[in-house]
């Protein structure tokens, strides 16, 4: 047997407990698929007295989980302390200077620091691996960096972040108000206490910026993702859509066009018999596109110890197995800068809703202020007799600016009783 | 930039055309991942003269396939001739002989010599890999054998062959019966002339064998798998399933008991609204679950030039990358033979329909029989008001053994009109 591969693990919250409990349980299958022992040397954490329910008596303690980098017993330091800064990238530096192989599940590090750091880890001939930062347990940037690498990929998207979908499904499941679902969520634990990482698409938006440069060869970019959350869906708007076939899900996506890369997380509507419109709970999916291959779906756990504690191991066993290769895909040095999209160039469908004045003309002025923009209707449906009235437009293919303008002008008509709510319908 | 690696690639049909498109097409992005050039150094097909719609006058040509496993200028050999012995075996017996890498699309050859070819590759220190001979496109291979290789799974299966999708998901959308809709699949092109292989579950049977093997780290076992076709499935057995909540699927299943390995090619009927239920047309998936990660599902085309050259180029920049790992996940010597499940072991709920008399006392004499060898009801149903009237039962788990015996009972009684149908329900 082969010299052993020792982990340095920073970080024993539910994932880092995760990490030992599967080293501890599969000991002897690790071994034989990575062709050596799968060992932990060291651990640290901020409390050492908690009990974690795991035996960690055989391992050396840190309480400064930078010196994981410089212990000689360690191989390849797991991170997973968190944060974009601080002790996670003070570690993450140290151990790729010093020429360990580094694997996190730090999807607002990589989506901030990872071109330094996969830079870093190619000048010491190391791993930089996280796959357990995107879509938890199923292993997409696998399949998306190396099963799918024979393809120029034509978009990526998917439901990155599962309180959100759990948020949105439970919202038309029990029709119940998107602030009763969160307190919900919250009581449940699948919302933090402060919310905004999650609702407000941040953390889907880190994701899906380690997604695109993986995707396109491109320099990762996370201030190019326009970002926008769930807080404003109502239920009246996930009512609307069913009765027109959609679910309402927060999609990030990425597309490659001509004049630049399209990222964005945002709410979109999508037809509710496709993979990702039927994906409810805290499930993640994510779609890849090719040239060659079409069109696959990962479909998985997207959180939770068992699930992100499986996607690290996954990274130990190839880094032990000696797979090193580029963080991205390809050397770090070659990832191009993408232009980014300009947002009047998106285009798509639109679903539009209006709370109109129960008067004649109303919907005429609606119609003539769209088609003077142009754009054009594909079906309309108004809602009851109340006054107002909601009235919901799908439209055909339009280009933002002509949606933002035609929105901008309807909202000053008279007839408009509150502001018009317009949702980017996405073929998925 | 690094030596190129080079291909041989033999057999010119749509698989082996398409990696030459690939490969033409995108021959920068391919170097820029793998580190070092991808180039087609030979190729081989039986008829040289034959307008592939590719230029192929900048390789090199052999008459002979198993020529390419003597190459000098071939690092690696694509097989995509086919057939589970001549040719396509020598030639990969040769290459790996010879020291080069052989990546193939043909089950049938994994399947039937899987072990032997695994030993020779790690014995010349090769790679031996075939990721797009299960489930086309999709990466489930590495999904499986890497990405979820942390965990123990616990069951693996999916809809394997498109063909067999395409005529279950069209006979019930059309409502038209199996013979018509198979006719209809050879006019298009997704069934071949003789349909035997697909609608008879031989060819998933192949890909299971090798998904079971990766997947319990197992030797493969082709001849353990229990298979039966799509032929005898009704369009009368599609309806009730639907009334019911199911739909049919040709399901490959691989689950690891105490007492053994159970392997089996089925129709079964799955609840409508899971992934797998849902797969609709040529589609394969694939489902995976395992102690830490929970259940993913691998959705994608299985089939078609497109896709499989995909997979196959897949795996050739793994090659080229220097990744050469035992075939099966782990070394060909510690896969071990894995006692199989005896038939009567296996259980899970039922779903039996029985042709009755329509007179006094015939239900009551199902109820008896059935209990009479311990299957309990779940739910029943009487379809119209016929004679023979169809009646069709939904059991609770029973052991296979107990159905059989309840089902030759039943089928010994005078009010049994006609053959009872047993279709497994399988928890998706």
């Amino acid at each position: 047997m082969n010299a052993p591969f020792r982990l340095g693990i920073a970080g024993l919250g539910t994932v880092g407990t995760g990490v030992v409990k599967i080293v501890q349980t599969h000991g002897a299958a690790l071994a034989a698929k990575a062709g050596r022992p799968v060992e932990i040397a060291a651990v640290s954490a901020r409390n050492r007295s908690l009990d974690r329910g795991v035996d960690l008596s055989a391992y050396a303690w840190e309480d400064d989980a930078t010196r994981l980098a410089s212990r000689e017993d360690v191989d390849c330091v797991i991170e997973v302390i968190g944060g974009s800064n601080g002790p996670a990238k003070a570690l993450a530096e140290q151990a790729l200077a010093a020429g360990k192989h580094v694997v996190t599940a730090n999807k607002a590090l990589i989506a901030h620091h990872g071109q330094e750091l996969a830079e870093a880890a190619e000048a010491a001939g190391a791993a930089l691996r996280f796959e357990a930062g995107v879509a938890g347990g199923i292993p997409v940037l696998k399949a998306i960096g190396e099963g799918l690498a024979a393809n120029q990929l034509t978009r990526v998207f998917g439901v990155l972040n599962g309180t959100c979908n759990y948020i949105l499904s439970e919202m038309e499941t029990s029709e119940a108000d998107y602030a009763d679902v969160l307190a919900e969520a919250q009581r449940l634990g699948y919302a933090e206490a402060d919310p905004s990482f999650d609702v407000g698409g941040i953390d889907a938006a880190h994701k899906l910026a380690i997604l695109a440069a993986l995707a396109f060869g491109t320099r990762i970019d996370f201030e190019g993702v326009v970002t926008e959350g769930i807080e404003r869906i109502t239920l009246a708007d996930i009512k609307t859509a069913r009765d027109m076939g959609y679910a309402i899900k927060l999609l990030g996506l990425a597309r490659m066009h001509e004049t630049g890369l399209e990222q964005r997380v945002r709410p979109c509507m999508v037809a509710e018999t496709t993979p990702i419109g039927a994906l409810t709970g805290v499930t993640n999916a994510v779609v890849a596109e090719g040239d060659f291959v079409g069109s696959c779906v990962f479909t998985g756990p997207g959180a939770g110890e068992g699930p992100t504690a499986s996607a690290i191991v996954a990274d130990v066993l190839d880094a032990a197995r000696g797979i090193v290769t580029p963080a991205f895909g390809r050397p770090a040095a070659n990832l191009k800068p993408a232009p980014r999209l300009q947002h009047g160039e998106e285009h798509s469908p639109y679903y539009l809703r209006f709370m109109l004045a129960d008067r004649p003309g109303a919907l005429a002025a609606i119609a003539s202020a769209l088609g003077e923009k142009g754009v054009s209707i594909h079906r309309m449906r108004q809602y009851g007799q109340g006054d107002p009235v909601p009235v919901v437009i799908e439209t055909h293919d339009a280009h933002r600016d002509a949606i933002d303008a035609a929105v901008a002008s309807i909202s000053n008509l008279p007839v408009s009783q509150a502001p018009p709510v317009a949702i980017r319908i996405e073929e998925a």
